[in-house]
This record gives structure tokens, sequence and C-alpha cells, in this order.
């Protein structure tokens, strides 16, 4: 599927790259078939597993919900959308509105039974490696049973996307005595302490925002208004930091130099915690996936995303996710 | 005052440095008088402006809310806060458990007329300069009157503190389109926006987690749980970059030849989102100033926080803060 921010380029490259690691991947292309064949042929690989969808018309990041669901029903986002939702397609990538696709995902692809609310989960880069945190904003209501599903659908995408047994759950609080926090969140951990009981569910606790950084569980659960404000704010600092070590880089000929000869250790930095590269928000707790990818994303974005749909369809991410909440639901009625 | 966590050194020197800029300064210094007689020796001009009060016990960083108000009523922070109480001191500055410091302070010197809740504020650099992100934690509950007892609160500190006329206030929201958030900040963006009509009240908006290292507004505005995740999140964030950052520059010879010859530029971004030089809680909101340092502060950290509470109190900021109570309150009644 192609939105229209990120360079069509970058996403047929990317695409072709996971392809090649990912053999039996087959892509339904959502966009202008002209612009898409002249550029495609270059992928010769690509061009085989793909078939090309005409659409000229697209949902633009200014169009509002309301509108959406009226005048875009012929928009690529739309139509790969529906192409999911009548199981022609198994998941959804898309650079566009995240609003929009969020709300036309939930429209059409529906919830997974047992779970109320599907959540935007990302892969958050640690210093111990990465951790899976969610709801980054699909939900922004704090409510105990969407903590619950987040936990769940969070530790399932965990297991496979790092291949451990039993990812260690932390609850987002401000501080990790038990008085803490408020009435929702103090009651997802009475549950999850419950639930905990259960061999695949492993609560390690409340952590707080320093603790994403640091790694302490691989999976972070938040509600969506929380966890956007911190996303959004990760990023700034980020970007305060880079621009803080620019400015320090230009301020004498010593540090130029010096910038010059490290600039390469810089940059496997700038990469690391690059959203251009990692920044991909992984909608579940549908019946299908759905992932949106930052709107400038480069190759190297694209293909991460697509290899992560990949491995979490491969690994048959809803069956899991659909296992564990029958375990629960079965625990809750003992 | 004196907390155990930081080295007396540090707050010595600090508060020596301060008093040089603010000449008029007194000090009142709550700890084991043997240990601060004999270190405070070196440095002159702090020894005519202090009284030393003896206290061997304090409040530790384990001690638990319900314990303190039985156990610790001879501890430095219990006395340094009644001498608030009884107005033998303006305001009281800790380094030590802060959420003793709260509870003590909100206990004994209360909340000033017309603000429900008290707050604790931040100086949190950005690109532009510096904004005041206010509450980091003092009320985890979201309420939409603690929201606009915030704006009032952030506003006093922001004009006084950057010396400014009518700062601009943004609400922290999850998107800046009115139907974002939830209902409480909603009403609060509605409350706003009215008394935006009177001269002093200057609301931006919405603002996401992003523009607070933007420096889209002079005042950030969020709940205690909200705020507090973010901060921490930042301050991990800081962290997690520099450890990248480290890594990169040990990963070749070049680089590390780089990092030599630029390391001062590197200390220099350090220095300035150094948590050590610039992490003081401002708590705001009660009959007279509590200001919460790190724990481990340097005498860099311990002397800005001695100006900022010398800066507040010359401009009286309760006096203002009340003046814009009272202001809202003659608009609300209207």
């Amino acid at each position: 599927m192609l939105g229209s921010e990120t360079n069509s380029n970058d996403i047929l490259a990317g695409l072709n790259q996971s392809l090649l690691r990912n053999l039996n991947y087959k892509f339904r292309l959502y966009g202008p078939e002209k612009l898409i064949k002249k550029k495609i042929e270059k992928y010769g690989a690509l061009l085989k597993a793909s078939e090309i969808i005409d659409c000229e018309s697209y949902i633009s990041m200014d169009d509002k919900p309301s509108d959406i669901l009226k005048k875009k029903e012929n928009s690529s986002m739309f139509l790969a959308i529906r192409s999911v939702s009548e199981h022609l397609s198994d998941a959804v990538l898309s650079f566009g509105n995240t609003g929009a696709l969020m709300s036309l995902s939930l429209l059409n692809i529906k919830t997974l039974k047992g779970i109320k609310r599907p959540a935007i989960a990302s892969i958050w880069p640690n210093i111990a490696g990465e951790s899976i945190v969610l709801d980054l904003g699909a939900n922004t209501k704090l409510d105990t049973r969407y903590l619950l599903d987040n936990s769940i659908l969070g530790s399932s995408l965990a297991s496979i996307l790092f291949k451990i047994d039993n990812p260690s759950i932390g609850l987002l609080n401000v501080g990790v005595e038990d008085n803490k926090g408020n009435d929702e969140i103090r009651s997802a951990s009475d549950s999850l302490k419950e639930l905990s009981k259960i061999h695949n569910i492993n609560y390690h606790g409340y952590v707080e925002g320093n603790d994403i950084s640091i790694g302490k569980t691989n999976v972070v659960v938040t509600d969506g208004f929380t966890g956007n404000v911190a996303l959004k704010t990760a990023e700034g600092t980020a970007k305060l930091f880079q621009s803080h070590l620019n400015d320090a880089f230009r301020s004498s000929i010593l540090s130029k130099i010096g910038y010059f000869l490290s600039s390469l250790a810089m940059k496997s930095v700038k990469d690391r915690l690059d959203p251009r590269v990692h920044n991909c928000g992984i909608m579940v707790g549908l019946n299908s996936l759905a992932v949106k990818c930052h709107g400038q994303s480069e190759h190297r974005g694209v293909s991460y995303a697509a290899d992560i749909i990949y491995s979490l369809l491969e690994n048959n991410v809803n069956k899991r996710i659909q296992h564990y909440v029958h375990e629960i639901q079965s625990k809750l009625q003992d």
C-alpha cells in the first residue's frame, strides 16, 4: 500500500529488501498504477511478488475522520483495509494518516474476540536492547480492562519479536510502591498479579518513565494518553540532545575536527535512535494486523516494518493472543 | 537545610555562591551542628549569614509517610518546614525525600487561598531556552480545576523567572485538534480560552510531548501523573543517548581521537542537560515556597536552586499568584 508522504522509491526498495529475506511474501500495492509500474521495474523480485491496484485518490494528513468515511471510499488506504477485511490480504502497512488508519481499521477489520479495544505498540530502543511499549495513542481513556488487554497484546508481540518465552511486563506508574498511581492502575496491577500465576503472564510490577530506556522489562504497558505523551517527549528530548550536540561541535575549531573524526560514530547513534528507521506503530488487537510507519520513512524503515509484519504473521500472532485471552477468561471464571 | 544524600560541601559551596550574587540572603541550616561548623569555616560570607540549628535526626529516602509524622518530629526536614510555617523562614530548600517534603509541606505550610492543591514545577531546557513544566507529580489525579490552578502557578513562575509579561501557556495533550484528549482536558481548555480574555492569561492551546523540547510555549501544564512519566522518560532518553554516544565513541581509534578533541563540546552538552545541575522541583501553591533539589546535586545545582528561590521571593511570587486567583475568581463570578 502506498501512502502519499513517503517517497515511493523508498517504499519499493524497502519492500524488496524485506522480500529477499522473507521469500514467501506477496504484496498488493495500492496507488497510482502508472507511477508504481515505472518505478518497480528495477526490483525484479518485488515485481513478480506484487499485484498493483490502481487508485489515484488518497487520504491526506489533513483529512478529518468524518470526511474520510463519506468521501474517500476509493482511496488507497480505504481499499487496502477492505482487502484485509475481505481476507484478500493478511495485514496492511501504511505511511499515511494514523487517525484515519486507526478508525478505518477498527470499523472494517474489527477487534479480536475478547479484546475490547486495539492498541498501538512500538518497539522502543533501550540500553539493554529493545522493548515493546503500548498503548501509544489508540485509546486515551484510562481503563483497567484496557491495561489488561494491552498486557496480553504486548506480551504476545514481545514473545514473537524478541523470541523469548515469558516476556516480563511492567505497568507504567509514577513510582514502584504499591500505593502509587490511581485506582485504575492499582486495580490492573492486582489483576496482573493474579494472572501471573498463569504460566505465560510474567508480571514484573510497576515501572517508571526512566525504566523504559533502561529496559527493565520486555513490555511496558500504559494508557494511550500517557504513552503518546511519553513517546513524543522522548522524541523531543532526542532532538534536543542532537541540537545541543551540533551546536557544541560547531563551537570551536578543535571540536569541528573532533566532529569530523567521530562522525561515523555519531552516525551510528543517529541511526540507532532515528525515528525514520525505527518508528513504526503496530496496531494490535484487531482481527488482522495494521502497521503505521513514520511519514518520512527511509527504505530501511520500510524493510524493518515489513520484516516485523512477516514475523508476526508467520508466528500466528493473533492465534497466540486468542490463546492468552482464553486462558485469562477461564482463569477469571474460576 | 541539610539533607543526607547531597555532599554537605556541595550544599555549603552552592549557598555561598548564591549569597555572593544575592547579598540579602539569610540562611537557617538544619543538620549536625558540629559537622556544619567545621565545614562552613572556609565560607566567610555564608558563616556570617547563617544560623545553624543542630539536629542529628533526618528523614531517609526509605522512610514511609506514615512513619515520618510519628517518629521524625526532630528531623532536619521537619524542623525546617516548621520554621517556615512559623514564619521564621520564607522558604525551604531540601535535598531529601520528595514525598516527605511534599506531605509535610502540605500539612504544615498549607495551600494558598484559592489554590486547591500545590504542584511541583520544573525548569525544562528546550531548543529556544527554557520553559516551566508542571505538575511533575504532586497530584496524580486528573482534574480540570487542578489544571487551571497549574496554569496560574506556572504562569506566575515563568513571568518572574524568565522576566516576561504574558508567558504563553500550553496544555499537554495527544494532539492539537479540539477533539483530542479527555473530558477534563477539554474542559480546562475551554476555561483557559475564557480566561485568556483576562489580560494576564496567555493561553496558546494544546501542545504535544515533543513541543516541550521545542519550547513552543513558556509554560506546559499537565496532571502530575503524565508530567512525572514525561519527565522521567525524558531523563531516560537523555541517558540512553549518552550511553549510545559513549559506545560509539569507543568503537574505533579515529572516533576516540575525535572524542578527545571534541570532549569540551561534549561536556557543555552534558552540563546543559545534566539533572545534577538543573533538576530542581519547585513546589508552588503553598503559603511559602518549598524547593526540592536532586539528591546528588553539585554545588552548581545548589546555587542554581538558591538563586531561583531568591528571585521568586524578591518578586513576591505568592502575591502575584493571589492576584491571578483573585482576577479569575471575580471573572468566573461575572
